[in-house]
């Protein structure tokens, strides 16, 4: 039985920002060294930015961070912080070339690596084995597999070879499939294995990396700690929640979601391992077999406990419930691209309705009232409880307000290119949309649009009207859930005895987007209850309309929700971005094509 | 020696329209027969439309097709058409699942298949082993690779085996390297090698096909025939230049380039082969290692020559200039695009420029000069020369016109928001936007956005103004190469006695966005030929600027022409897409982070 502490640093990388990524690795490790730690790792890709996607076909890129990494390195040493093993996340390259069929230039194998430095030198490489291409991710665009794991005797700092610690390392996908990397490791008795993340939030993705953990662990026999990166990245925000899982199924620490944060624990490592049991659920099968994979040995010598203290008190996780889950994944996926962008406030147009108040609460959470900026763009067809909703979200908190009535620009328009039915909406619409923007040019704050889900899967909104933003942060929540957030955040204020934000009107009443005389969505769509379910269905699991129709859904509807999701495919590619919170999330998630005539 | 005669069909399917494209390969197979062809070729996925993209992730479009297969084969037996033998494109899928990391159903595995049918039968099956992940392709993402080869002896009609055929097929990209199955088909002594394609259309692509067909054709001795499909599907064009070309070099057949056509060509096949001369220019490698090739082997007896008669003549391939090219790819895309999408018209502004004026001229050779619309919507601050251009170009072209000032709009809108500076020229951009897209929604014509690859490069236009529209059909045209293109169109038309559609002036001019007083593009951007030639270096091969500088470029215009590409990434992502030209266009072609600060 050997005694490890161990760190895990869950930081917020910016891609491409070697010199602030560096100075975030070198802070933690600093921390966790006087934290007494003798051993840390930083997640996936932590010294570039994850992912990288294809700045990775630029070799000046490629260049950098292996420059970045040297820089790291010599960092490390001159302040002394070496002595403590340390794994980090980065790309790395060799020199042999990927096939570019149509290009006329080689490519420099990039990898997606976990290094393990100690003393200044590079004790042991792991290259990511299984390179996911599913969903959101395009690995085997990017990257060359690994085929080799790489297993380091940490040594007993007295010398005692009865307590070396056998570690190795993977990055993200591989914990997921038991043959490859996790295989070897069982086959070499490793008794840690450190695990490397870029992991993007998803509504269940907390018990899903638990359960992975909590099988790799009984599989290979070692304690698995599972490093997770933290913060927004355009569509996808990694949400932290490290944890360090023993054989026997036990969490033996969490770290908070949301935020970044140094864990640190004591380990108690029983070298003769615990047998490997696989009886668990069936593991992910292989997309393609790749060569066996090699084994490379390697050693360190630990250091000693650096502070013979007791592991420093880290804030002790809450659970979250899955709203809180949901808002936080919002709310730090706007942050960040706020700030990462060289923003500081936003603007969007408040209408009174449960889209514009939700987004408006959200920002306020992210950036603070007073860098949200709320117009109010009211037009003939404006109802007063609009009005008056929009008034009391603003007196609720607090942020900046101003009103510009379309009608005047409504009227020259119309003057100039008479306009009726949904044209004479869509002008509404884009009226407000020109404002928007005028407002965000010249104030430089960034526009937000509000559209939720069900709205932009169905196409029920106006292209260059009230689709457009820089971000549109509930752009992953169907309608339903939306008041279901709306009802949470309010309910989360008033336990906490604040002002609830959302006004209860605009959860309450009837949704419309108010472009003609007394209209209402459940005019032009099924009620949302029966929409969502359908949306849900067709859009996160592709079911075909046959199954949805035999799941006991009427015909008609769902040929027409079908039909209206098809028809506009070309108002997604021209979307703006905004954080993927289901299954499959509008975007990079999923790939269709405008030009095809496909509604089964 | 025998004779075959053969048939490529390049045909146009629409994505998804199984009934459609069963029609288009029905309608090849009996022209075909009639021209006494013995096997008869279609292109990859001909079936389905490719790329079929994330529709293969939806089990009821894998069913669909498996279902139009089988229409298709009783469909061929019903007319009496399947005596010859059939190659077809198609989606093909097994039982065996693909791992899906986070999502919890697996799926079938989806495979692109090239199908030989005979007497109602499936003959053999070559499911695509190389499958390109680069580029504008994802089929990692979308299938399963095969890993053997089929091989069918053509039986003499006679009798005679020494007069038998060995022929295989494969799947476009499995062409271009030399491992897998090319290295199989030159083991397997085979004849006659059919690749089925849907390689989408880029400069200097034709040249890139004949050599690699000629390397495959000397390296298995086997006369190589490849057919492609032909016309536009969403960013891509496939431009048909079906080939046939013989172990010696020779190209025996070509069928034209952007036109559906049935190539019938006579072969002479010599049983003995050729011997294998491998001193070529290097093959790609292997992007990853698969199992060792198999090959499964079958027969059929070939039909008599159905007709003794002479193959029929099939129009003259002219070889086109690069500039006929560019230009019968840009309004092919364009033709299918509106056609494909149910559109029969095309609404766009004039400003006079030469981005609007070749817009147009495509336009009108794409889809008739009475489905153009044009609108000119002058400001304060557009010059006469501009207005006098945008009349010209509507003389010499005939398309319809009108003309809507935007000054009453602009006076409205600065009473409610008084603008300045770029937010006040933005503001002109965004009327223009509005009024375009209210004559869109209200006449049913698809607003074209004219924008060039240069400004979209380095965002030189307003999001929500001019950059808005549904189709962008010079998106991938360097606003040099513009001018150049405009030359040519120009000239073809005097060759060929008709009136040059582009008025000189728009050519000649300096460009300007005329949105401020006596405003020019020079004043914001470097000189075109400069701001180009580093485009084309940074964005087609990916050059960073230390490399870019080094070729004798001024370190500061680089510098701020990255970063100006830089900054832009967020308005490329909410752009209109256009068809591909180049190298890299921006799409699918080209995925980077908007979230960044790499700017090397």
């Amino acid at each position: 039985m050997t005694q490890l502490r161990l760190a895990l640093a869950q930081i917020n990388p910016v891609i491409g920002d070697f010199a602030g990524n560096i100075e975030r690795i070198v802070h933690s490790v600093r921390d966790a060294r006087e934290a007494g730690a003798q051993l840390i790792a930083v997640g996936e890709m932590a010294l570039t930015g994850y992912p990288v996607e294809d700045l990775v076909l630029r070799e000046s890129f490629i260049a950098a961070s292996q420059s970045a990494f040297v820089d790291l390195r010599h960092r490390l040493s001159a302040e002394g912080l070496d002595d403590i093993a340390i794994v980090v996340g980065t790309l790395d390259a060799d020199g042999s070339v990927r096939p570019q069929a149509t290009g006329p230039r080689g490519l420099v194998g990039a990898r997606n690596a976990a290094v393990m430095l100690h003393g200044g030198r590079v004790i042991a490489v792991h290259n990511k084995h299984h390179l996911p291409n599913h969903g959101v991710f395009d690995e085997d665009r990017h990257f060359v597999p690994g085929n080799e794991i790489s297993v380091v005797t940490l040594r007993d700092p007295d010398g005692n070879a009865s307590r070396d610690i056998r570690t190795s390392m993977v990055v993200c996908a591989d914990l997921w499939y038991d043959s490859g990397p996790i295989a070897k490791c069982a086959d070499e008795n490793v008794d840690l294995l450190i695990c490397i993340n870029a992991s993007p939030h998803e509504t269940g993705k907390d018990l899903a990396r638990l359960t992975v953990c909590r099988r790799v662990a009984r599989r290979t026999g070692a304690i698995v700690a599972y490093v997770n990166l933290v913060g927004g990245q355009d569509e996808l925000v990694f949400d932290g929640s490290s944890l360090v899982v023993h054989p026997d199924g036990r969490v033996l620490a969490h770290a908070p979601s949301f935020d970044e944060s140094l864990l640190v624990v004591d380990l108690e490592i029983a070298q003769e391992g615990i047998l490997p049991n696989v009886t668990g659920r069936t593991p992910l099968t292989e997309q393609a077999v790749r060569e066996p994979i090699r084994a490379a040995h390697a050693d360190l010598r630990l250091p000693r406990l650096l502070i013979n203290s007791p592991v420093p008190r880290t804030s002790v996780r809450r659970e979250l419930s899955a709203e809180q889950q949901t808002w936080q994944t919002l709310q730090l996926g706007l942050a960040d691209y706020v700030r990462k962008n060289g923003f500081h406030s936003v603007v969007l147009g408040l209408s009174g309705g449960i889209d514009s108040s939700v987004c408006a609460a959200l920002a306020c959470d992210a950036l603070g009232a007073e860098n949200v900026y709320g117009v109010s763009l009211p037009s003939e067809f404006s109802s007063q409880h609009s009005c008056d909703d929009a008034t009391d979200l603003v007196a609720r908190t607090g942020m900046p307000h101003r009103v510009i009535p379309i009608d005047p620009m409504m009227k020259t328009f119309h003057d100039e290119l008479p306009l009726t039915g949904l044209a004479a909406q869509n002008l509404q619409a884009r009226i407000r949309a020109v404002l928007l923007m005028g407002i965000s040019n010249s104030e430089g704050h960034l526009l937000l649009c509000t559209g939720n889900k069900s709205e932009i899967a169905v196409g029920y909104s106006t292209m260059y009207g009230d689709a457009v933003g820089g971000f549109a942060p509930v752009k992953d929540i169907y309608k339903t859930d939306l008041w279901q957030l709306a009802q949470w955040r309010n309910e989360f204020a008033m336990l906490h005895g604040k002002q609830p934000p959302i006004p209860e009107n605009s959860i309450a009443k009837p949704p419309s987007a108010e472009l003609s005389l007394d209209q209402v969505d459940a005019g032009s769509l099924p009620p949302y209850e029966l929409l969502d379910a359908i949306l849900q269905l067709y859009i996160d699991v592709d079911w075909g309309c046959e199954e949805i129709i035999t799941a006991g859904y009427d015909a008609d509807v769902v040929a027409r929700v079908a039909s209206m999701v098809n028809a506009a495919e070309h108002k997604r590619r021209q979307a703006p971005l905004g954080p993927k919170i289901g299954m499959k999330a509008f975007g990079r998630d999923r790939r269709l094509p405008i030009t095809h005539c496909f509604a089964q």
